[in-house]
């Protein structure tokens, strides 16, 4: 799969009120990559306007990930590169899910959902065949269980957000592990909480580019990684 | 210092090509804490411009963090909130600085520089008194190592960039400690690269908001810290 001449190309579904370290933890990993490998991104939302981190703006009042109780004033932005509408996305070979409080509002999310089910969908019938690997972390899991492509898989989410993810759509039917750092099923990985996602994709690293880069990465992130069956978090939420 | 009705005012200083971890790892501490703390956020750079990430764009062509050999499509933007001519900064009562590759270019940030000079300047001199933390992550040393603020001072930056810190101006009369997570000096707190800022900040907001603050914020964060003393890397380096 990796080739020289060829890019793989990467994708990640952004939504407002995503969680920064779920989408710039594992990024991080990718920035360091990209110095040696082939590798494009794409950052894909509904539209080209900044994407609200972590909370979102509403009539102009920042609203609190948790409620009205959080300060008004402390908000950040990405930039999005492409939309849901752009065709070009349809080879995707890799595509990425953060979670985040944004994920609890369905309506918001429901576009990226319907643009994560029909690349599924391609996965077995387009002569594209849809993309290689499908990453989720954090409460990204959410998403992608509401397309129905987790139904009958091993996948993980957030241990402190583990019974909202199993009550979404189609979610009943996903073999949730409560006790793991993240979970491979295929061409499906899927992390904990936040900080795990970096964890996984490291790992995802070493799978696709060898030992090698993937503690290059490592090592230029300074990162204190935990291995997959590491989860020091799912006892604290009664999981373990 | 923590006060129910004053805001605590956090600044962020960006620059062209900082590294993406250096800037969200922390942030996402204090996303988290600004749900029960009242705090405000500004990120300033010379203008209201998105700020590349990790790398730069020229000319309509990313230039890679460490050469042209760089994926040329691998990039992405956060949005500033305020410039630094705004007056209002000058009350800020904590500074952050990233690092990254951009720190390498010395006329790109010496607008940050200029500024934060002016900031330490005003701590001995000014009746609004200066601010009341410092911090760095990663070679977002040398930027305060070149205002010459750090002269004297115990600090310490990234691992792998430690030998061309120590080269910046002003940085040979800094006391640069070659093994450690982070280290505090009065109100300067330094980090080592990357992921060590949000061991760094972590610790801060115990520091500031005690035990239970940081601990509600690094769960929730699933984050595996390490602690001050713990440098894994410094040895990789020849530094331990």
């Amino acid at each position: 799969m990796v080739n020289a001449t060829t890019p793989l190309r990467i994708g990640y579904v952004l939504f407002p009120a995503l969680t920064a370290l779920d989408l710039f933890g594992p990024l991080q990993a990718l920035n360091f990559l990209s110095i040696k490998q082939n590798i494009t991104l794409s950052l894909i939302s509904t539209d080209l306007e900044p994407v609200s981190i972590d909370r979102t703006i509403l009539d102009g009042v920042s609203q609190g990930m948790l409620g009205s109780s959080a300060s008004p004033y402390f908000s950040q932005f990405v930039l999005p590169t492409h939309t849901f509408t752009d065709a070009a996305l349809n080879d995707l070979d890799v595509i990425l899910v953060p979670g985040g409080p944004g994920t609890r509002n369905l309506n918001a999310t429901q576009p990226a959902v319907d643009w994560l089910r029909a690349r599924m969908d391609s996965n077995s019938s387009s002569p594209s065949g849809g993309p290689d690997y499908m990453l989720t972390v954090c409460t990204g899991a959410s998403l992608l269980a509401r397309t129905g492509y987790l139904e009958g898989r091993n996948a993980t989410t957030n241990k402190a957000a583990f019974d909202w993810v199993r009550s979404v759509e189609h979610a009943d039917k996903v073999n949730w592990v409560p006790k793991a750092r993240w979970v491979v099923d295929g061409n499906v990985w899927t992390s904990s909480g936040v900080s795990a996602g970096t964890d996984m994709m490291l790992s995802w690293t070493e799978h696709v580019y060898g030992r090698n880069a993937s503690e290059t990465a490592r090592i230029t992130m300074e990162w204190n990684a935990l291995n997959q069956t590491d989860d020091p978090f799912a006892g604290l939420y009664g999981l373990a």
